[in-house]
């Protein structure tokens, strides 16, 4: 029998102790695990370390995206911490949107030791690298106690700094633990930690610094706000952007820019996917537009742009996205934009005044926003009950301060369509990273789990369901949600697409994919709350309980596809004719 | 603005045609597909192709395991079909399971062409080689429709030809669509497809021609067959071989020797767990093992094997496997162990008769099989209902042909602990590549759905959790499934670690993670008839019930972890006291 390596228990303890109470040093205040053998020594440390709060997740999967909602809602990079095998092959859908999203993760995979890889070791696989290109960062430690702590604690250290600057992203640190997996009763507390550097971004705002800041600055300006997380400091510096400069933001539902108080003295469309495709549109060729962050949901803003062209199309990214799907990007800036706008806005600040943004421009865009969103809410109001309505009563019935956070796929589309500009202090999140409907229960959980103020999802039926674990683990994780699904039993979504009218295909099976369930018996298993409102105000009212009381709570409106794919429709020539009406046809 | 590459959408339509047509051509008879747009012209070709089955899966990765599960109870090679994005990301666990346990699966994911790479479309994520290592072959091929549709049948032929030989195994094909997406009503059938090469897989016995056929054969021998897929064939040679050499079949639960008619007349071990636990064992120094498969679940037989050392450790496998951890593996055979004892079979016809295998060595084996068998039945006859009467209630009341599906953790090691051998004919499946929990329901469906016997799925409640969403999903595929999961009300293996006896750690949340389901309500939402048997006569009067009935049924039994750990223990006890009283001490 041959002699294998072995590692004392108390060195490996110690080399856990140090990696954990290192992320603690830079910024990480919790991990979301997952119950396993190998990652022992890990779970241990991760509960000793003062600071560190630990969350249990018994799909990894699930784990993934609560860490990813829970770093998108508190600005800290969350750790994630999972045994050897399949369990990380979990990680990654999460990790694929925090990469897209740029949001901070540090996967932490318990991994077998060299001498058991490629022996039939169970649960062992190739897990180096196992995340691919979807990672800033990524790196099989050496086996957890053969080296000193001060090294876990540097490992840690760069983990965290890549996850951070210049771009957050997830990273991977892979750690083989030998046996003996069970960590001593007292482990020495960790020294020589290390400091997160500084982040000395320099803000390099490029030609936006002569174009905004110069004496020829043009008039004929949009600030196009994507997906993306600007700190509240980012939205008052954009809001005060476009003020300054005339240029109206057209805000996407999850930009941060449609809701909050900077609205009141700012110019920002909420109404632009509908504005955008009205013909009303043709003649505003814009000279320039300053594109933020991810690319925007609306289709009429790309459709748009297409057909009237632009002079310069300066696109804002931290992440190095830079959107372009249609070649017309002239300039991209690498920086996060609420830092550019805040740079710009004091180089403004130096100027004289008398910028007070109301052009000619301006009030086209203003007053064609104001009649847009009459037109949308008149219709609205008048309406069968459905995805519109379901829209209109969350902006009805949420309070000042809220956390919406809205599903891919319909239920951003329906939010962007019918949620009007406010000067309430919403969060209103998505995963717009890679856009997918995976995980978004988890990651609204997580989100709740950041936020003080209610949290609330909108979610389709199909999105629910394919997080059903996620959202039975809501009791057990304690948080307080509220989770409004619009069921109309398959994949709204593809009503809107061509093929739904194509007679040889069976669309009904292969694209509507109907799931048959009632969604009512998810609530009982879930422990939730149930309300089954078939009206608006009987939604309303539903809301106007859950978002006062702790807890998870489902409310369940049935909604039909066809119904919401004319309303849609019929917003847009809602729209389109009071343009004509009103005479702000130009 | 900017032309891009525009493809005609009836050469996408007839690319996709004749890349399905020839997956049928190569064998695959069904697709687990997901909705998706960007896969249209995929999702059409396979439904318009004849032969060819098409399931949809609202959850990419349940949809991978059931495709893993219908590829194993079929033998043949079974496609998946997904959208661009995070969907792709959701098959890694499978494709993880498949590589390590060699199905063959065809893994189709829809992308963005390349002029949409990397500018912001959404669900446009680097999907070039996203399973890593864990693949046959991966490959993104041109864009559908801009080559012919000949190269198309080339890359499906190719891709099955690799998922299938000489390693079966998982294989990647990222598929590039071009707008429109919308097929159009008439496509032309696909000709010049291509037939699949015959499968002339040498057979090499190595080193066991000589020491099986020769004329020094050694006494001393034991056959551990681990977890794999033999065919029928394979499996009566298995057993003629064991019978001939006198060698003893240690039977893993999951690899096909444990249940079936070989069993009458072959020498095959079933407590070989508890056996080579006991003392009893300790002089039964072997000349020789064969070593069949994957690592084996029983523990005591790597614990024997360092103990008393092996004179020659022959490993055959034909996935490259050959399981070594201790490194006491002296010689590999790389081919499939069926084969293998087919072709040592015929060479040891035509030796002169005689070879019985009823020496001093086998009597010695087969009789402590015999007292093992009894203590144990015994043992659970007298013990409190819990896992090992569940096992014991499976054995009595499924039929003569019956799929057992075994989760992993707990109820497989309660199977090899508790399962005896047996003359029916039984398939007894687990997810033994990777060993994870994840997917097992879905695996599951995948067999019931390949299975013309009824299927039975044993669980724990954290495996059933794990993959909520994909037991939803098993009344709309049709499926006959009984699910059996024992619930105690969290990961009960935990409980057989060392670390659930040091007092200094939260044993409870961070390692068994009581999930506070009542999963009752799980069946109301699968719409699943419900049993919650108390004692073993209830459950098998339930499966006596739910096997001869069409549809979805949970029975949902309590257990506790610690009557289960203790009952095991017992079990161990009771063969060690067999084996003296009985005076097999030797």
């Amino acid at each position: 029998m041959n002699t294998f390596p072995s590692t004392d228990p108390m060195a490996t303890q110690a080399w856990c102790r140090a990696l954990f109470a290192q992320l603690v040093e830079c910024g990480v205040a919790h991990v979301a695990a997952s119950p396993g053998s190998r990652s022992t020594p890990m779970t241990v440390a991760a509960d000793r370390t003062p600071g560190l709060e630990v969350s249990m997740h018994l799909d990894e999967r699930a784990g993934g995206f609560f860490a990813l909602g829970l770093a998108r809602a508190t600005g800290r990079p969350v750790a994630l911490l999972c045994t050897s095998g399949t369990a990380a092959a979990n990680y990654l859908p999460a990790m694929v949107e925090a990469f897209h999203s740029g949001v901070p993760l540090v996967a932490l995979t318990a991994d077998r030791p060299p001498e058991l890889q490629g022996v039939g070791a169970p649960q062992a696989i190739d897990q180096d690298g196992i995340y691919g290109s979807h990672v800033r960062w990524a790196i099989t430690t050496a086996v957890a106690g053969t080296e000193s702590s001060g090294e876990a604690a540097s490992v840690a250290h760069q983990a965290v700094v890549r996850a951070t600057r210049p771009s957050p992203g997830p990273v991977h640190l892979n750690v083989p633990l030998r046996e003996p997996l069970e960590p001593p009763a007292n482990d020495p507390p960790p020294t020589g930690l290390l400091p997160l550097p500084p982040d000395r971004v320099p803000i390099e705002a490029g030609c936006l610094n002569e174009l905004v800041t110069g004496p020829a600055r043009p008039e004929r300006g949009l600030i196009v706000a994507g997906p993306m997380d600007p700190t509240s400091a980012g939205i008052t510096a954009l809001a005060e952007l476009a003020r300054r400069t005339g240029w109206p933001i057209l805000a996407d539902p999850v930009s941060g820019l449609r809701r909050g108080p900077h609205v009141s003295h700012a110019p920002v469309l909420a109404t632009g996917d509908h504005l955008l495709r009205s013909e009303w549109a043709d003649d505003l060729r814009p000279d320039v537009v300053v594109q933020l962050g991810a690319m925007p949901t609306s289709k009429g803003y790309r459709l748009w742009l297409d057909r009237v062209g632009v002079g310069r199309l300066i696109a804002v990214d931290h992440l190095g996205r830079f959107p372009d799907t249609a070649r017309l990007v002239t300039d991209r800036v690498a920086a996060e934009p609420g830092r550019v706008a805040t740079h710009l806005v004091d180089r403004l600040a130096d100027l004289a005044t008398g910028d007070d943004g109301t052009s000619d421009w301006t009030r086209t865009w203003m007053t064609a926003e104001v009649a847009a969103t009459s037109a949308v809410a008149d219709l609205v109001a008048a309406a069968p009950f459905d995805e519109p309505g379901v829209v209109a009563a969350l902006d009805a019935a949420l309070p000042d301060t809220a956390t919406l956070v809205v599903g891919n796929s319909m239920p951003l589309r329906d939010v962007d369509a019918f949620l009007p500009v406010d000067h309430r202090n919403w969060s209103v999140l998505g995963n717009r990273g890679a856009n997918g409907i995976d995980g978004q229960v988890s990651t609204a959980i997580g989100m709740a789990a950041g936020s003080d103020a209610p949290t609330v999802l909108l979610t389709g039926d199909l999105t629910l369901l394919h997080d059903l674990g996620g959202l039975t683990a809501a009791r057990r994780l304690g948080v307080d949600l509220t989770v409004v699904v619009v069921d109309n039993d398959g994949g709204g979504i593809f009503s809107f697409l061509p093929i739904s009218e194509e007679s040889h295909i069976d669309h009904q099976r292969l694209f509507h994919t109907p799931h048959g369930l009632d969604l009512s018996h998810v609530a009982v298993l879930a422990d939730a709350t149930l309300y089954k409102p078939t009206d608006r105000p009987s939604l309303e009212a539903a809301l106007g309980v859950t978002v006062k009381t702790s807890g998870l709570h489902l409310i369940h409106v049935r909604t039909d596809a066809s119904t919401n794919v004319r309303l849609h429709r019929e917003a847009a020539q809602a729209v389109d004719h009071a343009l004509c009406v009103k005479e702000i046809c130009q």
